[in-house]
C-alpha cells in the first residue's frame, strides 16, 4: 500500500526503456488524453512505447493526435518490460490487457482516485490531482520533456473532460495554472471543446426533446421521471445508447431528489435507471428489489411488462419508500 | 469614438463619489456579476453606489451576495453624478434605465464587445476581455481594492457564464489566471456552478423540450435553428430569461457551423441570437445588418415582424452569406 513520490516515479520512467500503456475499459477523455501525452513524452526521450486498450476510443476522441501509437489487436500478444496503468482502480478494470500486464516485468500504476488498490510495483496515486492527465503533466515536467502542442492538446482533453469543464469540485488552482501553461504551448481550448462535446446529432436532440416532453414530476415527494418508448427511438433514428445521460435532465430540477427513466428496450421489456441526489435516499435498494443493482446514488434494473405496468410498479415502490 | 485606457478609467472611478450601475435588459451572469463586484469595490472605497436594472435578476443568480444594493424601482426617479453601463452596446440596451443615464452628469461605459457605440463620457471597451467581469476585475486591481470572497464570487460568476464554463474562444490565459486568483480569495467554483446551472425547473425543461421539437437543420449549409413562440413561454410558465443557452443545443450538432434562435419576445418583435463555430463565419456581420451587434462568434438583434417573416429574412441572409 506504499505510495511512491513523484520523484520516484520520474526516476522509474527514466530508468526503463520499453513500455505498454493502457487505460480502463470504456476509456474516457482523461485516460485517453493521459496515455497519449505520456507516450509522446516517452518517445521524445527515445523510449519504445505502445498504447493498447481493452476497448476502442469513442468517436469523439478521434481528433486527438495519436501517430499510430495505438495498437489494439497485436499488442495483447507481445510482451513488454514495463506496463503502465492509467486511471484503473484495480487490474480488472484494465479488461483484456490484464494478461499483458501480468506478463510484464514491472507495473507502474497511475491514478487520482483514493479507491486505488496499489497493484503496481510503482504506485503514484494523487487524489489531489483533478485528472490522471494532471499527474502525467507533472511526470513529463519532471522528466524535462518540452510540452509541445500535441502533448498539450492531450493533457487539456484529460483536464476538461474529468472536471466537467472545470465545474466539478476536483478542479483546483493547479488545474487552472496548468491550463495557462498548455495555452502557452499553443492549445486551442474552444476547438478541443467543440471536438469533444459538439458532435451531437439531430436525432439525439430530437430524442432529448421526446424525453423532455414525457417528463413528469411529483413535487411533494421530490420525484421526476422520463419515459422513452421504442417508437421514440425509431422515429428519431437513434439507438438505445443515445439515451445515455438523459436522466440527468430530470435530476437537475430543483427540489428533485430521485430521478427515474423508463426505457422500452423491446416490447414487454423496460429498462429503469434511478438516480438519487441525497445520500439518505438509497436507489440501490429499489433496484435490488427488482433484481437490478448499482450503488446508492445510481442504479438500474430490467423489468418485464408494458411500460405503463412497469411505471406503476416502480413509482409505487418509490412512493412507499419515501413515506 | 475614443477608447479610454484602463488607467484613465481607474482615475475616473477614483475621482467621482456617487454612482448608479446598470447592465443590459434581460441581465445575464456577466452583467450581474460585474455590477455587483464593482459595487462592492466602490463601497470599500467609501463611494455611494446603487444598482438598478431594467429587468430583475433571473432566479438562479439569487445566491449571489447583493447586500441590498439592488434597487429596481425607486432608483429610476433619483439622480446620480455618474452612471456606469456594464455590457451595453448602446444606451437603448439599458432599457428603462436610459432616462436615469441621460440625467446623470457623466456616463462610464464598460463593455467587451467590439460593436460598442462609445456613448459614454468615458469608454473602456476591451474586446480581449472574456467578460465585462474581467474588465471590472482589472479596474478593482487598479483601484487597489482587496478582492474578498464576495467580489471573487461575483467575478467568477461573470467569467464562468460568459465563457460557457471556459469553453468559448473568448477564454484567454488571463481568464484562467484570474480564476487562480479568485480561488486564492476563497471562491468555490463547483458550488457556484451548481447554483447557476443545476437549479432547473420543470417549466425550463419543458421549454427546452419545445425548443428541441422546433429544431430544424439545413445539413448542406451547416445551419441549425430553434424557434420559441410567446405561447411556449406562457404554457410552460417560463420567462424570456429561461431561454438563455438553449441555442447551444442547436450549436452542438455535428456539422453545424451556424446556430440561430428565434424568440418571440412579444407580438411582432423577435429576438434573434446567432452563434458561429467557425472564425471565418462572422455572425456579427449578420447581426449588424439587422441593427444588432455582438462579436464574430456570438451576436444578436431584435427585429420587427411576425416570427415567420423574421425567420425567412434572417435565414435568407445567412444562406446568401454562405453561398
Amino acid at each position: 500500500m506504499r505510495n511512491n513520490s513523484l520523484r520516484e516515479i520520474v526516476r522509474a520512467f527514466r530508468k526503463y526503456d520499453d513500455y505498454i500503456l493502457s487505460t480502463h475499459n470504456n476509456p474516457d477523455g482523461d485516460g485517453i488524453g493521459a496515455e497519449l501525452a505520456l507516450s509522446f513524452g516517452l518517445k521524445k526521450l527515445g523510449k519504445k512505447v505502445v498504447i493498447a486498450n481493452s476497448d476502442p476510443y469513442p468517436e469523439n476522441y478521434e481528433f486527438l493526435p495519436s501517430n499510430g501509437l495505438v495498437k489494439d489487436k497485436d499488442a495483447i500478444k507481445a510482451s513488454y518490460n514495463v506496463a503502465v496503468s492509467l486511471e484503473c482502480s484495480g487490474l480488472d478494470r484494465i479488461g483484456k490487457m490484464k494478461k499483458v500486464f501480468l506478463k510484464s516485468k514491472k507495473i507502474i500504476n497511475l491514478d487520482h482516485h483514493m479507491s486505488n488498490e496499489y497493484f503496481g510495483d510503482f504506485n503514484y496515486i494523487d487524489s489531489g490531482a483533478a485528472a490522471v492527465g494532471e499527474q502525467v503533466y507533472d511526470i513529463l515536467l519532471g522528466l524535462g520533456v518540452k510540452i509541445d502542442i500535441d502533448i498539450a492538446t492531450c493533457i487539456y482533453t484529460a483536464l476538461v473532460t474529468d472536471t466537467g469543464s472545470f465545474a466539478y469540485s476536483n478542479t483546483s488552482k493547479r488545474t487552472h495554472q496548468i491550463v495557462v501553461e498548455l495555452m502557452n504551448a499553443g492549445v486551442n481550448p474552444s476547438e478541443i471543446y467543440q471536438n469533444i462535446y459538439e458532435v451531437s446529432s439531430l436525432g439525439k436532440m430530437q430524442l432529448l426533446g421526446k424525453a423532455l416532453s414525457s417528463l413528469r414530476t411529483d413535487k411533494k415527494r421530490g420525484v421526476a421521471w422520463i419515459t422513452l418508448k421504442k417508437d421514440n427511438f425509431i422515429k428519431t433514428g437513434t439507438a438505445y445508447g443515445d439515451s445515455e445521460g438523459l436522466i440527468n435532465y430530470a435530476r437537475s430540477i430543483k427540489g428533485v431528489n430521485v430521478a427515474i427513466s423508463f426505457t422500452e428496450v423491446e416490447e414487454g421489456r423496460v429498462k429503469i435507471s434511478l438516480r438519487s441526489k441525497k445520500d439518505d435516499f438509497d436507489v440501490n435498494k429499489i433496484a435490488l428489489s427488482f433484481n437490478g443493482g448499482g450503488h446508492r446514488r445510481a442504479s438500474g434494473a430490467i423489468l418485464e411488462g408494458s411500460i405503463e405496468e412497469v411505471k406503476e410498479k416502480v413509482l409505487n415502490k418509490i412512493f412507499d419508500y419515501i413515506k
